[in-house]
Formats: structure tokens, sequence, C-alpha cells
């Protein structure tokens, strides 16, 4: 059962104030050990809660809460990644792919949570690492994408990829989307990937503006090695980003090698979740318009 | 090794007659154990030779030959697919996604496969049960894929579908293609789903023409049951087909249950095959083009 | 100004019984000359309204009303085509494309039409002729679309597409649409074809689910000529259809000419009328979907 | 008849030298009044020919040559813009949309045309205006396309587009290339707009990886005036390109309206050019294919 929470929130997000105050409560009334990170602290304006780092958390707590939204539970899951402590969400927006719990109904959904009612639901991580002139010069990991994409330039790029060490093709086009199945209603949705379930054990492979026609989203299994050899001769004309991060200026010739990691997040639901119900809602797959 | 090779024929085939003469001279030169079946036997007009059904060989072979293209391929692959004999394609016309072998370059693969330098490339079926008022009154399996498809009309279809008895969604389209990893680069590509890597333990569901513009293409792992129920109300505008293949007219409320089959069709290629270079040159991924 | 208006309900709809007993009310109560059509006099169960068939309603009347939604406009348009009456659409389901005036504020959009105070939206229709051994054997016109698909049939059509006697392509997919502006928002849409504004002098070309992926939607001028050859070799497997009606079996060898139509249908709207409005509202292009 | 010819080269192409040097001798022989431009001259290594720069060459030349490819053609069509001087195209490498008369085949194509037996090829140019806090702060042309564009960014960019005064939308993307007919074929294809024949007079709107998948490419009459308002908050990560060359940092609050030029460029084909017949060579559309 989950006894030791942590509460993360967005940086500066001083509109969740209310929300932050009422879990505080909330979870103090239910002789929760409470821990909140320095942003919550910051917002609420407090110093008389006990405050750790979020990057820390994992040690302290059984539980942590990111409140925001989806970009505040990517960074809540990246700064929790090495303890792999479960976390959940909660959206004071619209609702979320990851924070799935509204400010408006905490207490209903927390409720249940609390009382050992729960789902729980394991997101792969995929991790990327660069290599130049024979040595790794990056690495950084994703929970929905790591891309290699044109930057600073209205021209395409143009890089090899090879999987498992077998060239799959070389390509010219805005750049290459390697996703989770967690990131397949992500960026890579917009670009003509796509929906993986979040259980499916694969990465997914989806062009931007590819120039050949013929270039299409493209799924591989968990175990594949996905190599992209840069050829674009000009300096800073491709870029590594991950989740949405700029990481890396990349050069001609480095090579990025993309693959699954062994951790995974734990994202905690009301239980009875149904990924295709998050969908539908989030989609607009309703009878009306079906 | 492969020791009792069969030979299947496309049906009334006379333009492989050449080709067929040649294998049976290159096997029997090599002292196999050689079977034709009846298409062959007609084709050649001999009676001279070992003949049995193609759906008897795979208790008589370990090794099947078709000769033709895709279409005989998988023709072959629905009849060997009972006792599982590794199956071989020559082609006669253009590459083919299952049939690799050019019929000009017949010897330079097949001394090296007989020699027993190979792959085995281990491909999954898929099967759906029809259900109507309770009973099941049809099955069917499929190599490529399996569709729900609009038939005898202008109009779309309407039917529901549900993934481990969740509902993904309610749709109006041209239909549903439910495909194999090996079927992902067939029909289900022209509709626009993404290319699924044979290995990938999958399922593909690509809407044809949906209504609803965010329906997307949905892979989900090879554990899944999915399921259809027809909603269009009226009679035979529903149409069930596999492999491309009519199966059934569909009436309202007909649920379709659809899974991996535990079986699996054993595809020999010659040694270091790689799906990717097929890829490459069946749509064109050249760098010239890149 | 509208005096003499003309009803034309959807056949057998009862359920817009109390939409045309109020509107027959507030026609008269504006000194109207009402004339109905037999559908409506049915619906109504009235025998004491001047009743004439809908194809001959051009002749008395300056304005017609279509009750019931897209299907019932798309009818009516073409049983007025030849009188090119104008004529404005009440829907009574969801928001229309054809049908913007919803069944539960007429009076208040058809005060200020009445009132002089409208705009005109001139929409053109396409006309298809079919040849086969040099005879016309077929013509049909079309609103939305006109098209050639399979049928019967799980396989692809081929056809060889010409525009003013140039060679487009040879193509094997599912068919063909050709659609005009106000058809690039149905099916031709689904098909993955652009949005044309209705000003827009052009027709559209949609393939859909061609075999070569390079095959995209194609827009043309107005005064384009568009010739279609049925290449399939099968009877019956190509199917010729005229917004969403099946026309006419194709053969081997048929040819399809079609071209634009010198007569137009005038949809009437409320003043102020924009187009882009239906279109984020139909396709939920609202801000907080950006 | 063109009398009075210039060539334009690409800069620094030695590559094309040769192609160059056998032009100046075949139009030399050909007793035209030759003069080419600074880039020629460099790479002939001449200072004999009469040479001025290529944005005079309109007011010297009744044709202009240029020797490359695309990238040369889309070029000297700008510098050429002002005075309207037909021009065509040699091709060194792959066959361009533009330049589509190779190499190695100039006496063939260039002997028929300059015996006056050739096609003309009118394409229209698109202009740009960017607004800023009521004053303009930037114009620009195009021949292929004006794209706003995300830049330095992982993120989506945010803007409105109106045309001809009337919200289309508020959309969150990569970015929106508004392109020519010419343009159609190109950034345009790729990020999965359709084809507009030359001939069309009209503009294409394709949103580039649009956040709501509802959002798709929109045709407009050549009339049509397009706004775009950028919403974007963060400084430079909205950046305004013109066929590939970036033109300005974007700034919130920035507007930029987009209409036809009333001038256009004057492509010259050998007779008999078919725009169709050059698109199935590009795209792959033959007959094995289909």
């Amino acid at each position: 059962m989950f006894e030791r929470i942590g509460l993360i929130a967005k940086q500066g997000a001083v509109e969740i104030r209310d929300t932050l105050s009422y879990l505080v409560q909330y979870l103090q009334d239910r002789k929760r050990h409470l821990i909140i990170d320095e942003c919550c602290a910051e917002i609420l304006g407090r110093d008389d809660l006990e405050t750790i780092a979020a990057v820390d958390m994992g040690q302290h707590c059984d539980l942590a809460i990111a409140v925001g939204g989806d970009g505040t539970m990517l960074k809540a899951a990246h700064k929790l990644s090495q303890q792999q402590v479960p976390l959940l969400g909660i959206n004071l927006g619209r609702l979320g792919f990851l924070a799935d719990i509204p400010a408006d109904a905490i207490s209903e959904h927390l409720d249940v949570i609390l009382n050992g009612d729960y789902d729980e639901d394991v997101r792969c991580l995929i991790q990327a690492t660069v290599h130049r002139q024979g040595k790794v010069i990056h690495e950084c990991e994703a929970i929905n994408d790591i891309i290699i994409q044109k930057w600073n330039t209205a021209r395409l790029i143009e890089f090899d990829t090879h999987i498992d060490g077998t060239l799959v093709n070389c390509q010219r086009s805005d750049g290459l989307i390697i996703a989770t199945p967690t990131g397949s209603t992500a960026y890579a949705l917009s670009a003509g990937g796509p929906i993986l379930h979040p259980r499916l054990d694969a990465m997914l492979l989806v062009p931007i503006a590819p120039h050949n026609l013929s270039n299409r989203p493209i799924v591989v299994d968990g175990q594949a090695e996905i190599e992209i050899s840069v050829v674009t001769q000009e300096a800073d004309q491709a870029r590594l980003t991950a989740d949405g991060d700029s990481q890396l200026e990349l050069a001609p010739g480095d090579r990025l090698l993309i693959k699954k990691k062994d951790k995974a997040i734990h994202l905690i639901h009301p239980a009875n979740y149904e990924h295709f119900r998050l969908l539908r809602t989030k989609l607009h797959w309703g009878r009306e318009l079906c």
C-alpha cells in the first residue's frame, strides 16, 4: 500500500496552488507520510513540510504524484526513472495521455487508489547513445520519443537507418522519430504514425515528411537495435532531441544507437483503466462521429 | 537436410512449364525424392512422376517449392499449414514479398539451400471465428489479412471493435483490415498502414477510408483478442475475406473473433536473407530516390 | 424575394412531421405561396395543400426547402438540377455540409432569409458519360462525386486515367473518386483527399487504397476532361457510382468521360455564411484541439 | 524566335564545365547572340564572352538557359522574374520537375526549340508580406512555396489562418506550407499534399505534422488572400522561408499576407510537353508498378 507519498509540481505553476493545498490536506487527513519537491514548496510558500528534490524522491517514497499535465508527468518520470517509484498524474487542463486524474475529482479517484484498488501500467523507456569518431559523446533516454530532426534549416537532412545491422534505407526528410508505444500517441501520431498498444514490446520509426513517397512508418520488436548514421554534411542541420528537449547538435558521420532500456516507468491508474477508453476520449472516437 | 521435395504449381499456368521441367531435372540430378502436385503434373503433361495433392504433401515431403508468385505461395502455404512443412517460393514475374527466388537463378540459390545453408523465417497466421446468434458459423485463417469490408454497396459499413474485451471504437468506413506482420506489406500498406517487421509478435488493424479522420492504424500484441461486431443493418453489405478470398456474407449482429494461431508458416530463404533488403527493392528505397 | 416556396422531405421520414408542420404554418403565416412534394404530403397526412412532384418544383417555385439532412439535400438537388431553383436545407440531425439550418432554429434563420438577407452559394456539378464499343451507354451527374470502384471482389481493379488526352497513370487500387469541391469533404476526404474551397473551379481525383504508394490526389482545373479506361478483365468487378448510388456495371474496355456540367446548384445560406466556419465545426478545428 | 540567349550556371559547379562549353559552341554555331552570367564565366574560365549579371539578363536576352538542376532553375527564375524572359532548364543529374532537358540530349531538344517548336508553360508566383505592429517589415516571393515553420525548437508552433478574412483554423504543428501548383510536387508533396496541375489557378495550404488529426491540405483559388497570424510566444521559434531560403524570424503577433503575384515565370519545354508524363517518370507511375 502507498504510505509514503511524494508530490511533484510543475515549476512556477502558481495556478495549481489550490490543487496542491487540497492534496496536502487530503493526504495528511489520511495519515500518509507526505514529502514535497522544491517546486511544490515554492508554489505553496510553505517551509513546514518535508521537502526533497524530485530526483531523490524515489528513495523516500512508495508513490509519487505529479500535478500539472503530461509535460509535468514526463519530467517527473525522468527524475524518478532511476528508482522506479510508481507515478500517478493529476491534470489541471485537458485530459492527458499520461496524467489521467482530473484535478476536480481527486478524492474520488485517490480514495480508491489508496485503498489498494488500482492498475499498474508499465511503460518502457528507450535510450540513445551517440558515437562520434569511435567515442560515445552523449547518452539520453526517452519515454515518448527520440528524434533526429532538421534544425536551423529549411532543407532536408539525410541519414541511413540500420536495424540489427541491416540497412533499412537511406532517407532525406525532415527527420525520423523513434517512439515507444507511449510516444506513438504523441508527435509520432502527428507525423502519420500508427497507434501502438502500451503493452506491445516494440519500437516505432516514423519518417517526418520524407522525400521518397514510399517511406512508411515501421514497427520493430523491443529487442531491435536501431542505428542511424548522419549523412548530411552541413554542421548543426541535424539535431537530436528526446521527449521534446534538444540534446545535441549532430555532425556528419555521427552514429546514433537506439534501443529499449531495461528500466521502465510504472504508471498508477484508478482500477479498471482502459487505454482505449482514453484514446476514444482524446481522439474523439465517439459513435456520433463514427 | 531436404531430401523429399514437393513441387506445387499455380493451376493451369502453362507459362511456367519450362521452369517446372528445369526444376524436375535439377532435383532428380541431385538425387532428391521428388513429388509433384496435380497442377504440376497437368502443366508438365507427365504421369511418370509421383503425384499427390498439395494438401497431402506435408506428410510426404520435408520441403515444398511453390512456383508462380506471391499468390501461388499464399495458396500453397494454406494447403500446407496443417503439417508445417517448410516452403520456398520461386517467382516468375516480379520479385515477390514471399516468393523471393527468381526463376532465372534457381540453381544458384537452390545449390546453397540444398547444401543446408539457408534461413528459416517463421510467419504467423491469424484466424477468424464468426459467431451468429450464439453459434460458430464460420472459421478461416490467413497469412496476410482478414478483412471485414463493404460489399455490393457504395455506402459505408458500421461496426464496433473490441480488443481484449475493451471497446476500441465504433467505426463507419469501407472496412477494417486485420493483418499479420506479413500482411502489413500487402493490402494494409495500400490502405495507409505501417510496416511491421515479420519477427514482431503483433497484429495490425487498419481502417479503410474511415469517416472519422482521427481513426488510425493500431498495432496490438500477438496475444490480443480482437472482436468486431457488425452494426450495419443491411444484409450482405459487409463481407468477410481472408487473404483475398471471399469467405462469408456478414449479417447485423455477427461477431468476428480474430486471434493469432498457434501454427505458423516456415519460409525458406537463401542464407543471409534480409527482410529490409527485400523492402528496399520492392518499395524503391534506393539512395537515388532518397 | 422568395414568394413561391416548395417543401421537399425525405421519403417516409415520419420523424420530421413536427418540423414540416411547423414550416407549413410558418410559411402560411408569412403569406408565402406554399407547395409541397408527395413525400411531405404523405408524412403530414394532408391532402389540402398544393402538392407536386419534386422534379417539377423548379417550374413553380422560386425557392425549395429540403428537410432532412445532407442525403435529402443531395436527392433534392438532383431533382431540381434542371431548373436551377435555389435550395435551402434544414437538418434534423447533426449539422450537415449542405443542410446547415438546424431544425430548432428555423424561424431565426428563415426570418432573415425571407427578408432578403442571404448568401447564394453556387456549387458545380460533374457528369459522366460511359462509352462502350463506340456507343454512349450511360450518363449520370453528381454533386459530390463520381466513383469507379471495385465491386463484389476482394481484389484490386485496374484502369488507366487520361486528362485532356494525356495519360496520367495506370492504376491498381480499390477505385478512383472524381469529386467536385463540394464532394471534397465527403468520401474523398475519408480516402485521403484535400479540401477544395467551393469557389474553386476544379475537380479532384483521389485514388482509393492504391497499390503504388506514390499515387496521390490530383487537382485539375474545371475545364479538364477526365477519361478513365477500364482495364480489369473480370465482369462486374468495377462499378460506376454517382453521389453514392450505383449506376452501372463496368466492362473491360469501357471508357468514362467526366467533366464539369454547365449547370450548377444554388444553395441558400443565412447571410454571412462562412464555409470555413462550417468546416471548423464539422472537423473539430477548435482552439482547444489545435 | 530566340536570337539573344543567356546562359546561367550554378555557382562554382565545375562539374558542368563540359556541358557549358558544349552549349557555347552549339549556340555560336547556330549564330545566336550569346551572353553568359558571371558563374558561367568563372566555371568556363573565359573572359572573351559577353558577360552580365543574371539579374540583368532579362533586359538583354529573349531566352535564358539555366544549367544545373531544379535548384539552379529556381534561383535563375527568381533573378529573371522582373523581366519575365522565358527560361529553359538543362539538368545534369536526375530529371527535374523544372529542368527537363537532359544534358546528354541538348542538341536533340534545342534544335527543335530554336526552330520555334516549343511549348510555353506559365507558372505563377506567390508573395508574402509580413506585418509587424502595423508596419510592413518584409516582402518575398516564391515559385514553389512560402512556409512558416518551427525553428530552433523541438516544440510545435501555433498560428491562426484566415482566408479572405475568414478564420480557417488555429493550428499547432511543425508549420504550414503555402504552395503554388508548381510547388505542389516539392516539399508540399512530402508533407502529404495533393498534386495540383500547373494550369490550375489555385494555392495550396499543407499543414506539417499537425497536432489535430483532422487538419488536412486545403486548396483555395488564385484570388484568395491568405493571412497567417503567429500565436507562438517564444522568439524565433517560427521562421518564414521562401523556396527553401530562410527569410525572417517571426515574432508573436506577426501577420503574413500571402497572395498570387501578377507576374509569372515562363518555362520553355520541347514541343508536346506533357506534365503528367514528367510526373509518371518522377513518381514511378509505370504500369509494372501499378
